[in-house]
């Protein structure tokens, strides 16, 4: 299977349950309601040392944000148990600390059906000083602050959604792989209801599970290693690769795992000096979700 | 006392000890360094309800990093206990996991006397296929990786800093409060050594310890809360303000926070609707560090 | 007639006919497409004392070039005559000459009917090496160059469409005024068709026709200076405001304005301290477009 | 020759004299005196079909500008006659129309001495209501305008300076060759006395003099085109090199220039990749500058 002359490997992505929550985050300007959604989705690349996986979905116009102002939608990902906390904490240290901002769930603007509601009380921090009110058909509470006043939505949607989808974009030097990646991660931007939660949208060191230490759960790849294909038995990068990236997408359901996948192997197939695409599994023992790179691609192919 | 026609507030800064170390990742592009730094010091703003308060520190040019290629320096700041925790959680999920990035401690460049150090023991995901290599005089792990090589250095230098520096700028009307303190944030981003942890460097919703609800340890802080001016007594807004935003300073020792706080009220005093310039203090009761905007201000007075 | 509480003056905006080209620059990442568009669109704020006027319409994703690949459109417009030179400048010194880019027209995308088309014909720079191919069923030339290949098509739609409409916003300060401005140019970066050719879409300093100076053809128009307000007979600054930045917009047609324009006046009064928003005219006298602003707003009121 | 296992080719780079001045942009924040500059640099990349060279040569911080305000510093470089009419049209519609904008000289920062004063009388503008006045020790004049006042010198210093220095960056890969060249951009950036004028600062169609089409005064530089390494004689495309990109180089003086392609031949010489290293000349006929790539490495080898 080819795309744009470049090799698709005949594999899938193996992927998890998450628990997902869509959180509008609006402001004066596009540019604060960014500069929020960035602090709020930091330190969020994976949940094996993050509090939670957590990204910026995409930009919401003005005409679509429920106060009529610019925001950007983030995906908070992670147990059921621990999405509360998060985002008590995101919402709360990240977003109300934000000048300007306001906060609306935006979860069914992606989903047909939620279910979970997850109650976000943040209106006692206002002291007894704030007070309900209606913006947009929405229920919110306003709280004074120094800034002037903080709105937001108190109920937030929750969906049980994928972790852990994923694309491997290979190539001929480093920086086709690296710049491949870059474009697989722009153009899955454009897709709702998923993020890239890794800096910049990639990762660099995919790991497997367990380790030659005993005390490390997780360890190197090593065969996924470029630097290391004459050395270890079994290297799974193949000839005229020298790099790899992998991009982690996770997503509020299946078919937007499979639209970001698609968009990311297109994306990246047209990027010179990329040579090979594949995607990770763990031989289908760990996660319910299989993306067979062929499914993902039958529209193009 | 006035700068610039500015009022400016004869109060002080109440500032609390914190530990602090300060990591320089560099990449192959300023770009690449600098997503992973946005990455790694995300989900950072207070140590209240974030793991650590962090944040980019500055941009470090190739001729100043050891491996001569473009770095940024963030600082990260918690508890002793937790500062190691969060060093390793957040370089071995924010910078490990980013592209073509390495890690080298940077703190002895901007403190005198570096006497604890830290170990981060990352090379143990290289499953044995690590090693030892020098850079630039550092002793760093090489470790495989899909991408390539990672090269991290695996102690990082801690100091006793300081927590909780701060400054308040108030404004005619809200945008000139926040374009002023947007001012003060560039101005303080020239200043080696120190952070502003919060979204875009500005807090919005200023707290007061304590609460009518029993249960919150904090609240709003209603007499800075430019709406509740006539509604509640001993308002602390000045005439003329209609808005209010604190930067809030950490840095690696009092001169730092010091110069920091220097160049941001000179900064938020030069912009047109900027009127009045304070600080916060709990009375000199829960800080052992005082900047007294007098003292701050002295080389410009 | 008011929007959000904000006073909306009744009067209209006076535009002129100009030429307008739109052309969509692809490359191997939004980053690069972006860079080459920054760069021909630049110095082209008015055609008073610039080449051109120009700037971004929108981002085009992979899904919509015909090469697949992510973009940016772009406008250039000027008198017909200097559009083939400012289209054969601009494309071939700042997008020829930039990585990776491809260009392409992108006029039918926005326009029902373009019956002008303007030969550019850059391909003789590849010196007889060059060849026509097809991309995505456009026929372009593939010009051999140092970082690979440049693919361009060479012929670009024109049409008369509209320059010079535009919005006054006014503040309460000038820094409400500045966010004021900012949000609506952000809101009209939303609409298809349209630029806001200023730096950062916002014009500081409105002029009028003629001067005391009898060798100035356009002078500052006090009518508007707050600075002058007590000082000039027959101010237009109204009670209130003491700052006010005009937006001026070029689009395509009249539609496509009459849009951009809502769109910025329904932005600009959900900014805090923004106190009026008019536009300007010269009474009819000089162009044949009037954007009333009742009409620009009726699905609003 | 090698640096970092790089071979540099024993070559030099030919450069010719140009008029350059330097002008500080100042706002009232670093974002706003920055959109200015980069409207006021654009359209700026080649004398030949530009009406200048221009681009940002760095940051100002707040204490280094007159005014106190963070600025930027631009070069804009040209044939002396035409530098005037540059000066004034690029300041006039690019500056004084954009935001909060002050404009001062900025070449006595970088250049020892300076004897030639352009005069650049914007303050015609202001139809009368202009005045005179002090701003950080200079002269200036104050133009009432709509946003509030425009501030501006009006002698631009002025220097024979040194534009078409320059680097050949090749590599492996396309996608290397264009991170390689961007790493010596961004190092080149931190050069003061320096623009790097094309898109992103890169050339991706460098070109020879002359052309098989009688009417062609330059064309592409078959020489040095990948694509056509096996079909033009002579081709110096070296061994192992597959894409190449130029970069070049206007500076106030020989110094910058020579600093800033040491700076730029070290960043590259270390993105992985990048396989050779050169320069452009024309045999020396063309320019009295000569940069032999031995001389400009000589700290480093």
């Amino acid at each position: 299977m080819e795309l744009n002359g470049v090799p698709i490997d005949d594999t899938y992505a193996e992927a998890f349950p998450t628990w997902v929550s869509r959180v509008i985050i609006t402001a004066v300007t596009e540019e604060w309601a960014y500069k929020a959604a960035v602090e709020a989705t930091g330190f969020a690349t994976s949940a094996i040392g993050c509090p939670a996986e957590a990204g910026i979905d995409c930009f919401v116009s003005p005409d679509e944000t429920p106060d009529g102002r610019p925001g950007y939608a983030i995906l908070i990902c992670a147990t059921k148990k621990k999405l509360k906390e998060q985002l008590v904490e995101r919402i709360g240290e990240c977003i109300l600390t934000a000048p300007t901002t306001a906060v609306f769930d935006g979860l069914s603007d992606v989903v047909a059906e939620v279910t979970e509601k997850i109650p976000v009380k943040l209106h006692f921090f206002g002291d007894k000083y704030e007070e309900q009110r209606e913006v947009g058909g929405r229920t919110v509470w306003a709280i004074p602050i120094m800034g002037g006043e903080y709105i937001g939505e108190e109920e937030f949607g929750a969906v049980k959604g994928v972790a852990g989808g994923n694309l491997f974009v290979m190539g001929e030097t480093q920086m086709s792989a690296l710049i491949g990646a870059q474009a697989a991660v722009d153009a899955i931007s454009g897709v709702c209801g998923v993020i890239t939660p890794f800096p910049g949208g990639i990762v660099s060191s995919g790991s497997k599970v367990g380790s030659k230490y005993k005390f490390m759960v997780a360890s190197t790849n090593e065969a996924y290693c470029p630097t290391l294909k004459d050395k270890v038995e079994g290297s799974k990068v193949p000839e005229g690769v020298n790099a790899l990236y992998e991009i982690v997408i996770d997503g509020v359901d299946e078919d937007a795992v499979k639209m970001a996948m698609a968009e990311g192997i297109k994306a990246a197939s047209k990027v010179p000096g990329v040579t090979f695409i594949s995607a990770g599994n763990f031989g289908g023992n760990l996660g319910p979700f299989k993306f067979d790179l062929k499914d993902v691609l039958a529209d193009e192919l």
